[in-house]
Formats: structure tokens, C-alpha cells, sequence
């Protein structure tokens, strides 16, 4: 990798975020509800923070959330990150690249979004860029939807699909499966959610294809996610669903706090937790 | 330890499971307030499940919950259980006594308590009797307010001196600090409480002596809890306090998702999944 891979690579998250950002500002201002009607529709407040490097001890990057909460969006965060320093010992063992050198780069961003409606599917996207003395992009995209509509599980996955097959036809089934594997909750005995990509380690030896990649995964996720909340935002909802919504987020907590690697890696190593916690849903319930 | 102990310490979990939940439901039916009037008192319900040892494949014990959702108590939880059989192999290795015969017995009562009112405190309370080649007691109770008001905290934790204090000096200073560093939120850098007892592998070679310290504290806590409920149910509260409670919530879901070691090793382990979930909150917020 180069200074000018990490650079580019750092400007696209930062890019998309503002896509994102703007198309979702869109919606929470143009869409109601009779049932929101008492709620104002908000705009993305951003803050950002920085970063000591737990190693050494120097500046270490740092990054920018985006919150909003909103009528249409209840909580969503759109935060990006560009972070570099020492891996600690124990960690580095871990990491590609870092057993002998535990310097590292990583850039990346983050979409949670929880939505009021109970029949506008939640959804996460993240992608990111690290370097260590190898390098590799990961990240994907799954839709959460409290009741999975059959319509909507495929336009996502046919998305994700079409970004995945530009550059490698292996890459859909692949990732399609590492997802389904990754956000399963075993002691609940079902999956987090209905479905979409995961991939990591992600490096086919071209870097421009790799980028390329995970840029088509962002705009994928950027086409497609606004068209299944446009979809059913008007569609009214019934307290037993609202419930069941506040049930679900219960067990989106749960996967997040007990198995979401980047949750816990982070909560347990000095992370910033107002952007890790971002990912909690603003109210959950366990009957 | 004697087939006698382990009866006794299940007997004796069983009849403090019935005494707990006789003066809750009293508290529940006697008590009111103008912003609960809306909701109906209601009993606890019963529940019980056995258990399939995971390594023997026998049966091996059960336990029984107890939930009341309510009106002054909106989400109490109060389990039994006994179980033995045969520790997996790398579980058993951490376990005294078990090292070289992974038979295990494990006996005790699980109580969480989360109110209506923001003003009066939530509330947990474990005991438990464990038997390998060697045997000890373990558990604590630790008062978890919104709002610490410090005459709840002395009330309650002199009321955990006191059973502590007959049996060994010693025990209150020790198992004071072990709940504090134990209920301790890193990644918040707060505790989850404000304070209790927490003791684990407690032998002092004199079992009856150790069982009725067990008992004791068991007392202590059927004595106080009561009280300071009382102390606090009619006091009027604001929708912030309320607010501030749900929040208060997601920090308690947060440390029993990530860091409460029998919640992780039950989850992860194929225990009882309703049971080790009651502890968590019925309605948390994380803005």
C-alpha cells in the first residue's frame, strides 16, 4: 500500500458519508406520517474526536460521527474514522501483517440506522480500508427488518449482488454466506437479520479493483436503502408492531454487546464509546 | 460436602425464593400511585425448566423462574435453580476442584428487580452453592438506583455489614471492594451501582457456618429491599427522571451483555436462555 492509497481511500468514506448524509437529510424532510406527525424532522448533528494511540502514546487520528434523530430515522449514525498507531502486543498476533510490526492504518465508515416505522427495515453499512505491513479492505451491508418482507430481502441482495459480480463472481456467494454466518445469534437460534454481504481480509492483488469494490458496496447501499424506506414509510403501524420492533432492537443489542467483534474489541480496548455505542438502538425492550 | 449440604443449600434457596416473592406481591397489591393507577397490580408467574447435562447427556436438574411485570415492580425476575453433571473439559479446568473430575452441583437464587418509578432503586441479588471435589459459596447483592441517594446506599449496605459481620469481620471490607471492581463499567469509566457485597469461592472450612452467612445475607436483603422500596414508592416522578432511568437501563444491559460473566458463560454455553435474560431491562434507551 501506499500514502496514496490510504489517502484515497480515506476521502471516499468521507465522501460517502456526505452522500449518504444528504440523501437521508432528504428523506427526513420530505416524508411524514400521520403517526410522526407530532415529531420534528431533524438534520445530521456531526462532532468530531480525536485520537491517542494507546501505544504510542502520540496522535493517533481520530474521526467523525453524524447523529440524527429524527421522524423518519428515530437514530441513525453515519460515523467515519481514519486511526493509525501501534496495534498493543496481544492484538497484533492477531492482525495480518502486524506480527513483526505492529504499526497500523485504517479508515473506514459506519451506518446504523434504527427507524421509527416498524416496517422500514433497520439496516448497518460499513466499510474500511486498514493497513498493517499487508493490507485489505472489509466491511458489507445487512438489512434488519423487525418483519423480513421477501420483496425487499431480495432488491438488497440483488444490490449487493450486482456491486459484488463487477468484480468478481465469487465474491456474492462468498460474502453472502460469511454474513449469514457472522450476524447469527446462537443463543437465540436465528439470525440478526435478513441478509446481506460480509467480507474481509479482502485483497485480490489489485488494489484499484479491491477500492473499486468497496466503493460499488457503498453506492449499492446508497441506492438501494433509500428505495426500501421510500417504500413503506407511509405504510401505517399498529402498537403490536411497534412492540415487536422494540423486542427485535432488544436482540440487535444483545448481538451487538455479546458477539459484534468491532463492538467488543473496541468497548474493551479504549475505543471512542459514544461512536462504538452508536450502533445501540435508541429503545429497546425484553419483556 | 454431603448430599445434606446440597439438599439443605436447595431447600434453603427454594424457601427464600417463597419469601421473596410473597413480600413483593404484597408490595405490588398494596401499593399505588397516581402514575401508576392506569397499570393493574399483578402475581408473579411460575415457569419451570429442566435441564439436559451438555456433556453426559443426561438429565441434569432444572430450575424454576418466578416473574411478576407489574405496577410498582414493571420487571422482576426471581429463579431457582439446581443443576449438576459434568463441566466441558475447558471449563473445568477454570473451576476449583474440577480439574481432574469435571462432576459438578450447583444450587442458588437469581433476583433482579427493575421499578416502575425512577426513584426507587433496581435491585440484584445472587446466592449460590457450588459443589466439585470441592465446595463453596458465592453470590452478593448490589442496589443500583437512578438516582444514588445516600441513605438508600448506608441503609443497604449496613444491612450487608450485619449479616456479613456475625460470621467474619473480615467478610464486609472483602466483599465490599470485590463488588465494587466487579460491577465496575470500564468503558463508561462508572460502576453499575452503587454498591453491595460480591463474594465467590467462600470456604472457611466450617460449612454450616458458611451456609448460614449465605442465609444471612439472603435475610439482609428480604429485610432491607422492602424497606426502600416503600421509602420511595409514592414519590412523584418527571418524564426526565424517567428518561434518566431508561438510559441508567442501557448501561445495565451493557455490563450484563458484556461483562457479567454468568450471563456471557450461560449465553455461550447453551444455558436457559429466558432465565439468564431476565435480568436484562424491560425498556432501555440509548440516545
Amino acid at each position: 500500500m501506499t500514502d496514496t492509497h490510504k489517502k484515497s481511500a480515506a476521502v471516499w468514506f468521507e465522501s460517502l458519508r456526505d452522500s449518504i448524509c444528504a440523501t437521508f437529510e432528504a428523506i427526513e424532510s420530505e416524508y411524514c406520517h400521520a403517526q410522526l406527525v407530532d415529531i420534528e424532522p431533524r438534520r445530521f448533528i456531526r462532532k468530531s474526536w480525536e485520537r491517542t494511540d494507546q501505544v504510542t502514546g502520540q496522535a493517533g487520528g481520530g474521526g467523525e460521527m453524524s447523529t440524527l434523530k429524527g421522524r423518519i430515522f428515530e437514530k441513525v449514525g453515519v460515523n467515519i474514522s481514519t486511526v493509525y498507531g501501534s496495534f498493543a502486543p496481544e492484538f497484533a498476533k492477531s492482525m495480518p501483517g502486524a506480527e513483526h510490526d505492529p504499526r497500523f492504518f485504517a479508515t473506514g465508515i459506519s451506518v446504523v440506522a434504527h427507524m421509527r416505522s416498524p416496517l422500514v427495515p433497520a439496516v448497518h453499512m460499513n466499510t474500511r480500508y486498514i493497513a498493517t505491513t499487508q493490507d485489505w479492505f472489509g466491511g458489507g451491508a445487512d438489512l434488519n427488518p423487525v418483519f423480513p418482507n421477501p420483496d425487499d430481502t431480495q432488491d438488497f441482495l440483488i444490490a449487493l449482488k450486482t456491486a459484488c459480480d463487477a468484480h468478481g463472481l465469487a465474491y456474492f456467494p462468498k460474502y453472502k454466506t460469511w454474513c449469514d454466518e457472522y450476524f447469527y445469534v446462537p443463543h437465540r437460534n436465528r439470525a440478526r437479520g435478513a441478509g446481506g454481504i460480509f467480507y474481509d481480509h479482502h485483497n485480490s492483488g489489485h488494489w484499484q479493483n479491491d477500492f473499486a469494490f468497496t466503493q460499488d458496496v457503498g453506492k449499492a447501499f446508497l441506492d438501494i436503502y433509500p428505495k426500501l424506506v421510500k417504500r413503506h414509510v407511509n405504510e401505517p403501524w399498529t402498537s403490536e408492531e411497534r412492540h415487536a420492533q422494540l423486542l427485535y432492537r432488544g436482540l440487535y443489542a444483545e448481538f451487538n454487546l455479546l458477539y459484534d467483534r468491532g463492538t467488543t474489541f473496541g468497548l474493551k480496548t479504549g475505543g471512542n464509546v459514544e461512536a462504538i455505542l452508536m450502533s445501540l438502538p435508541p429503545e429497546a425492550r425484553w419483556d
